[in-house]
């Protein structure tokens, strides 16, 4: 009901519309109508009363409600389901548990705090609230687990043009999948899955992306490492409509990857990237490279050339552009 | 304190213990002792009390309890932590349950009967309590997803292996994981896995073996495809030792594969093999094939030869073994 008011309210734009006439309309009460009125206040929603004129809609929250993400949504299945929340620990985890208890595909976690935050390989990822996007889909894609790493990598290349769509700023993608700004890190993809050796049960795809933080909201030793995306377009970015682009972005490069395969995304992929053809450091746990990025092959892993001239494949690993 | 006084029987053997001499060295209340071999009785111990001579332990029931697989088992860390169920819907999904709440590399679950039992590919598997061995063991090897599928076949050649030195029955592995006995299934092993691109959390090995049903105790419509190995045998088997050995021979082969790579696996795997090197039908959800089954590549898929010279790579399916 409370929804209902709220698009009512929206759809009356600049008009003031009457508590009567939203009587008529949805059938109830002039209290159950001030009191949802109460409620979408309590909740941000900036509603101006005039005696004899009524309701008028003067301000929208900054929150990710999923009232707000659906409205306007183009979405076919891709968060038409969606869990919100003020705060949690991780939108992947709890995304797991909805998936183990059964969440369809395509349900999304979104949260606008995270305070358990973690990117790849267990590391701290800082999420503070109201300034980024943290949101994690669950998907149940047929196939192995061996091919979970190009739906990640799909997942780059739509989040990397949602961005350019909605703010215009072009982020370019660092092997596995880091989204670049300038060479600063604006935009992170921890995916998480349940498998079987012969088919994955459900994955999730959490991705932060940094959006409204001013520099001095980035702790001070992340300033030369990370950015957001009001940094580096000068201006706030409304994170509902970036959500929405980066669904409608998500879903249409899903469905190529179902119905194509990999080849198109691993072409785009290597369009986007800004970590081919380029000297590269990479660290990874045991051992590390210097080398020639040269190529990623078709399970995702780095082609890294090495000064002696060998080949090199790697699965995982941290990458540093050498700009020399 | 009840595993103590078992103990305490054990060793005595078919000596008579007096209850006083219980009383002393484990520092208990005669009551006490009464309790607990009353206890110790209802967990279907026989335990035999002669006055004035004490008790003696007469008969150990057929159960998987901890305290017998854990008496004389010879592992380092597999199967040193037990979670024992009488009945549980599936072994692998409490072991999932009981991973992501921390459970430790090694541990086991283990039941006398599995209500939801599963097979591969989410088909049913038959449990029944008592006449076979459902356990599954928690893993957390250091590597990505995409190996994972190695674990499932060491697993095959540990099992095989043990099945061999406790009932001197030879099981042939059929690609990926069953074992066969007979062109008969006698053990499948189920593996699911919760992972990021670049590691494994955890993953948890299930492994189902037929061991002391009777031809009659098989589903009519399984007895041309499954048989045990008490029927194989001609006797029959103790479950305890059956799956101490199968705990010792897989911690072994999980030494071997983590310290000297895939290599001595996939050699040994090749050699137990039944379905390579020969004619075969295989059923994947979109396609069947007919081809000779020429060899298994470092991913464990199957490459198969087609009729037309062409080689097939196949990372899942189901064998039919075609006796041409």
């Amino acid at each position: 009901m409370k929804e209902a008011i709220l698009r009512l309210l929206k759809e009356s734009r600049t008009e003031y519309l009457s508590g009567e006439e939203i009587c008529r309309t949805l059938d109830v009460s002039r209290t159950a109508v001030w009191k949802h009125i109460q409620s979408l206040r309590e909740s941000g929603y900036e509603i101006e009363a005039r005696p004899r004129a009524g309701y008028t809609l003067t301000g929208v929250p900054d929150r990710l409600y999923p009232g707000e993400i659906l409205d306007g949504l183009s979405t076919r299945f891709l968060g038409r389901e969606i869990y919100y929340c003020d705060s949690v620990s991780t939108t992947n985890d709890l995304a797991k548990e909805l998936a183990r208890k059964g969440a369809g595909e395509g349900s999304m976690v979104v949260a606008e705090e995270q305070t358990g935050g973690k990117g790849r390989l267990g590391r701290k990822w800082y999420a503070p609230k109201y300034k980024g996007i943290w949101f994690t889909l669950i998907l149940r894609p047929p196939v192995t687990p061996t091919e979970a790493n190009q739906v990640t990598m799909m997942a780059a290349i739509a989040i990397a043009t949602a961005i350019k769509r909605e703010t215009g700023v072009w982020a370019g993608i660092k092997w596995p999948n880091d989204l670049l700004v300038g060479g600063k890190k604006v935009c992170g993809i921890l995916t998480e899955l349940s498998a079987e050796i012969e088919r994955i049960n459900y994955m999730v795809v959490g991705i932060g992306i940094n959006v409204n933080q001013d520099e001095k909201d980035l702790p001070e030793e992340l300033r030369k490492s990370a950015t957001s995306l009001k940094v580096e377009s000068g201006g706030s970015i409304s994170r509902v409509r970036l959500i929405q682009a980066s669904l409608t972005e998500f879903e249409r490069w899903y469905g190529i990857w179902l119905e194509q395969g990999f080849d198109p995304v691993l072409a785009r992929w290597k369009e986007m990237s800004v970590s081919l053809n380029c000297p590269v450091h990479i660290n990874t746990p045991t051992k590390s490279w210097d080398g020639w990025a040269e190529d990623v092959d078709k399970d995702g892993a780095l082609l890294l050339r090495l000064p002696g001239g060998e080949l090199q494949r790697l699965i995982s690993g941290e990458v540093s552009l050498r700009l020399s």
